[in-house]
């Protein structure tokens, strides 16, 4: 079937009408390649299905969330039979009390758990347990790392005031000499310092975390009577069945996640030491359906696999995979990528691409070959992929490569370097 | 059967272990009558039932979501065809645009909508908006009203920092002095005026807003170019088939949502007039789960049951049944009530019970009749509901009333006297 875009457009045209841009937020394709769908029709395992019902080998699983597959079986089979049973009801279910247990027991610095709906509660929360436990208020961040879209942390300062940012000190991530200077800077006042799990910034190369930088973050924390935030929102459980720092031997006193925790079904969740159980119980915080039954049974079920099943070392098997035979296929054609962090979320650029249009041109002709790849933001590999499935990706990235090839130079990307000299 | 605990007071000592305080949030029973459960097993309709199995007539509805019930079939079917289509994709299905039809259909001031997860995110959208509309920083807020849990709008200050509700003014609710006060106050930097469709505060009478209060705050806006929020989340569509302030003829620029626009699933929604789109285009706010296609497909009926069902009139009337049952009970015990605000939001309380003595027993003996009744907060009455429910509970109230009387003069609630201390 030749692909088609007809009804995406017409879903376009509506969504004009009725949402400020037709989209908003992270999911918002105007930032893609043009030919990107902005509407979806269908998912299942690694597939998904455009509203014109091109299919896609889907890379970017949702942005995160699905770990296990789209429509995961078991997973589905909870949150509906708990659906059944009840699910936003005037208080929680044994599910809430079996969740906070399963994540405690899986993540080794976690003693408790408070859930919520999106990352970005749970990154909020974390600031606060710091300042309520330390009576302190600086926080410190790395540059460019992005911990939410609240007025405290959004990238984007239109709507905000200069106080919704107030209070903060910033870094370079696995820069010890910065760190030390931030929290110089931060002097007596110094309430957390947060972590990503690895640099995961959109735009440029992704970077492990260096054992020194987490090790001197954990060492600086506990000297100062800090507290040390991970965001694991995005990587969580992706990198490792623990926190990902556990990678590097650092235990932080707090952790974020979100996303891949019940494989897509809405939950986040702020996980804490004993540190600071004390000072977690006084903040208030709260949501409508932060309590809500069904995706805390989806999430039981979660952590059972995750537990148990292969997925990790599959993922990560599947990725080098995928890696090894981009790197050929790119070098058949004369390219280098730049292929980098963990090979189970990759980030994939090309090198000598300052305007992007190498980048652009080649994820536009992936696509159209079925291939769902994002240009500036890392990918997710979701365990339901199969080996076939990433010699495809290979073989229509092999031809994407001739495509790139055969336009020659082209101009850079023009809705992107608007967007770069706005920020 | 008889009333039970075991159950409940086993899962709370093993969420002790987990869980700061063994649970947080609004639906927190720490602050209520000592009997009342903490964990649900089952909901249906009007029904609760906790986890030892005792059904309670839920008034509560999850503190708002349940408007047509518990597990309403057509709402649920809904959501779990979609979900097994796709929920959480990498991109929005056609269920968004659908929704977001529905509701600028719906709400007569609404020409776009965005979709969000908690009520928070919708309210703190709307500041963003009017913000960035304005590009002045300054939100007036009456004092006592709830709009959130977010730093900027936690009713508890623990774990924030000063900066964090730096550029808001208070004024009284319903009072036009002091909203004209508070925007001399706000001069030049005026951004927007928030307020709650009713006073729905906790532990306090509720209002009905006044006409003249509600032009004003609109006149006012007008005049100075900034916006007005009505905050529907709590009470919308409960009121009217329309924003709350349609009541009182007035239209905000922004409206919140949350709770019962999909019945309980979880979605809440900024609602804006084409007179700040430009500016809700500019603003970065998005979520993991902000785009899941399910939540938006049970939105889209819930939305044709608010037009087509007389869910309203029903509800309303049966407040009213309720409302007259009880007073005539109460007197009848030589007890009089307070019960304001909405009949099918309503909250009741006992005059002459400045320690909450009365109430606490009063609302304890009801749950152990199997009512679920909250002594401080608003409640809701869900559709489901039927005659022979309310009667049954003012049935039940009368019973509880002849406990109070019994019981005599009591001591003041400690812990709500040391909450209240504290606060």
């Amino acid at each position: 079937m030749a692909w088609t875009n007809s009804e995406d457009r017409a879903l376009r045209e509506r969504a004009e009408a009725v949402i400020p841009n037709g989209m908003y937020g992270h999911q918002s394709v105007g930032m893609l390649p043009d030919d990107y769908p902005q509407f979806f029709g269908k998912a299942e395992g690694a597939y998904l299905w455009d509203v014109d019902g091109n299919r896609y080998i889907d890379f970017m699983c949702g942005y995160g969330p699905n770990l296990f597959g789209y429509g995961h079986e078991a997973i589905n089979k909870a949150y509906v039979d708990q659906l059944k049973l009840g699910d936003a009801m005037t208080g929680p279910g044994a599910a809430m009390v079996e969740l906070a247990e399963a994540m405690t027991a899986q993540v080794s610095h976690a003693d408790w758990a408070m859930f919520c709906k999106n990352g970005t509660d749970a990154t909020t929360m974390a600031m606060m347990v710091a300042r309520a436990h330390t009576r302190r208020n600086v926080i410190i961040r790395a540059k460019g790392a992005y911990h939410g879209a609240a007025p405290w942390c959004t990238p984007v300062k239109v709507g905000t005031t200069p106080s919704d940012q107030a209070n903060q000190v910033f870094c370079e991530y696995n820069d010890v000499a910065s760190l030390e200077a931030a929290v110089r800077e931060a002097g007596s006042d110094l309430a957390a310092i947060f972590a990503s799990p690895i640099k995961h910034d959109t735009f440029v190369d992704q970077q492990l975390p260096s054992p020194e930088y987490a090790r001197r973050a954990r060492e600086l924390c506990d000297e100062l009577g800090a507290l040390l935030i991970v965001d694991d929102v995005r990587a969580g459980f992706r990198l490792a069945r623990d926190c990902s720092w556990s990678l590097v031997g650092v235990k932080p006193d707090l952790s974020a996640w979100g996303k891949a925790i019940a494989n897509g079904h809405p939950i986040s969740a702020l996980l804490g030491s004993n540190s600071c159980r004390k000072a977690a119980g006084t903040i208030f915080t709260t949501g409508s359906y932060w309590f809500a039954a069904a995706a805390m049974a989806a999430g039981v079920v979660t952590m059972k696999l995750i537990r148990e099943s292969d997925y990790l070392e599959r993922t990560i098997a599947l990725g080098e995979r995928l890696r090894r035979g981009l790197d050929e296929a790119a070098e058949r054609h004369g390219f280098a990528l730049r292929q980098t962090g963990p090979a189970q979320t990759p980030l994939i650029m090309f090198d000598d691409d300052p305007g992007y249009s190498k980048s652009y041109l080649w994820n536009n002709a992936l696509l159209k070959r079925g291939v769902y790849f994002h240009p500036w933001h890392n990918m997710f590999m979701c365990a339901a992929l199969t080996e076939a499935d990433v010699d495809n990706t290979v073989d229509r990235a092999d031809d994407a490569f001739a495509v790139v090839k055969a336009a020659g130079p082209q101009e850079p990307v023009a809705k992107l370097a608007r967007m770069r000299r706005a920020a």
